[in-house]
């Protein structure tokens, strides 16, 4: 129990989905290191590495900073622009763990030169977002070699797998970019030990033993985005915002969970600004700041009681909190909210 | 300089925006009570403060709690359902400051009664989130009076001034509404002694007498939500989120600065994610957590240089952040971060 807004987070869920994704990449043969930013928890962390988990992923240097407390092998899979405040923060952080590092142009990598990490390319698999396209892997993996850097392979973000149209093709489109960008890379005569790839809505999906690492964040906890793309259903969601009903103006549900407490995420498909378990025709119309308006069709509940919404996008939700209320009354920091550098 | 992305803010900018907006209620002959929801920050409420403002408007009891440091007259323009914790907590505040709360229900007054606060009747004028509807502000207000309570008077925000289409009809649509609900509590033997209004779009229409007072946020910043609504131009924005250039993947700008920096909010009628006053016509087409995708239909900016982009809505914007970083140099907390309850 908290002052609501809070997120609730049931350790039971949790628990169940970090073995799911365990048990669908050992499956698959493919390594699992599951993106930090969605939980931020080194509680989480240490759940998701004591269940098989290879290592982490992370966006930044200061979640790499919070998660070398519990993990010896980071992967900062982001096409970091480094200077020297940042060059000082990776050597230090090297020495605390093994240190992979994004990187998608030669300009980029110079600025890695001589520091203790490794790197690997990114690969524009379809998503349009960084990376570069999976021909041209190659001739980047030997310029950053001949900077005396180690590559260690290819990585992309299939991140157009958030969309119903193309979340079963996504997969597809990834693996035939990292099989691209792997023979890219060993025809310029740098193997590519890493093929790293995957998303939560596309993890699924086989991808006919072209990759070997699977980078799933979301997976963890699940959100509305997951069940309205089908990849869940509500008994797979364990995180939650717990609101209170403040008003029924206008014959709806108006509670205290606005866009501080579940983030303003809503993709175009989205249905609304968040789903009602209890109530899975209900319809979040509206979101302000502080408040959520609810379509609801059913009895109305009371004012005053507390209703679980799930946040369209969890890992923007939890990074609004400092503190995860746990469905058995303890609680967790989120320990590496707002390090976003 | 920080290492982005980060808050910059230009404090020449804030003062002028700060005097501006007290000028234009002086004009009008309005009471100023500036939302603190905005800005989270001591040091800003100390300069509205400082340049004529009545109170402080906050949104939660924890961001009264930290505003009581710095102001002695606060209005929780929130219909608050309150239950012992919070009851306890409003004991604790009362001690501190004046405390005026907003109620929309007679069950959610049950709460309140026997609590050292005043309380105002929230009226729907035309946003259509809570409050009672106009014509019947007058009987809540004498059942709320009958628990022992003392109803200072009524306030609405008329929400649907965040529109390009109802921008300019939103002030004439309040000023209808808090007119009628004036009377209903004249008519019921309550005098509205607080007739309170305003939000940022709105403010600069006149409304004929009928409030005595004003309730803008966003103005204090301003946002690229303003800019798009024609209520400020670029030279008014106080506020921007300092990014670096990761990558010019498919001919475009990638910043580092995503919806964990500028927030996900985006209105119907928004261009874009943000906007980038050094190059106008550029359009924030995608955001990830971590990245900004932006068209810049100009020579780009080289990798590894810094722009500023305006977020959408810098009231989420700032909640994401722990520091402003002035332009001179020096840093502000945002003391009241997070604090959603």
């Amino acid at each position: 129990m908290g002052t609501t807004p809070y997120l609730r987070l049931d350790v039971a869920v949790l628990d169940r989905n970090i073995a799911a994704m365990a048990d669908l990449a050992a499956a698959a043969h493919l390594s699992l290191r599951p993106h930090a930013k969605t939980h931020k928890s080194l509680e989480i962390a240490r759940r998701q590495l004591a269940t098989g988990a290879v290592g982490l992923t992370v966006a930044t240097i200061g979640e790499a900073e919070v998660f070398a407390d519990v993990c010896d092998d980071l992967f900062i899979a982001y096409p970091l622009w480094v200077d020297a405040a940042d060059a000082h923060r990776l050597r230090a952080l090297a020495e605390r763990t093994r240190v992979l590092v994004g990187c998608d142009s030669f300009d980029a990598a110079r600025k890695l030169a001589r520091l203790p990490v490794e790197v690997a390319v990114e690969i524009d698999s379809g998503h349009h977002r960084s990376g570069v396209q999976p021909a041209q892997a190659g001739e980047l993996a030997a310029r950053i070699t001949e900077l005396g850097l180690r590559v260690r392979g290819v990585f992309t973000f299939p991140g157009h797998s958030y969309s119903p149209a193309t979340r079963a093709t996504a997969a597809d489109d990834e693996a035939a970019a990292l099989a691209v960008a792997t023979n890219s890379l060993a025809a310029a005569l740098v193997p590519a030990r890493l093929v790293s790839g995957g998303s939560t809505p596309s993890a699924g999906f086989s991808r006919a033993g072209v990759l070997n690492e699977l980078r799933p964040g979301v997976s963890v906890f699940g959100d509305a985005q997951q069940v309205e793309l089908g990849t869940i259903g509500f008994d797979k969601v364990a995180l939650t915002v717990a609101a209170t009903v403040v008003s029924h103006a206008g014959g709806r549900v108006i509670t205290n969970a606005g866009s501080k407490a579940l983030g303003a995420d809503r993709a175009p498909w989205a249905t609304g600004y968040g789903r009602v378990p209890e109530c899975p025709d209900a319809r979040v119309v509206a979101l302000s700041e502080h408040h959520s308006t609810i379509e609801w069709p059913a009895a109305l509940p009371a004012l005053g009681s507390q209703v679980l919404l799930v946040p369209n996008h969890v890992c923007t939700a939890v990074n609004l909190a400092d503190t995860y209320v746990l469905s058995d009354g303890g609680t967790w920091p989120v320990a590496a909210r707002g390090r976003n550098s």
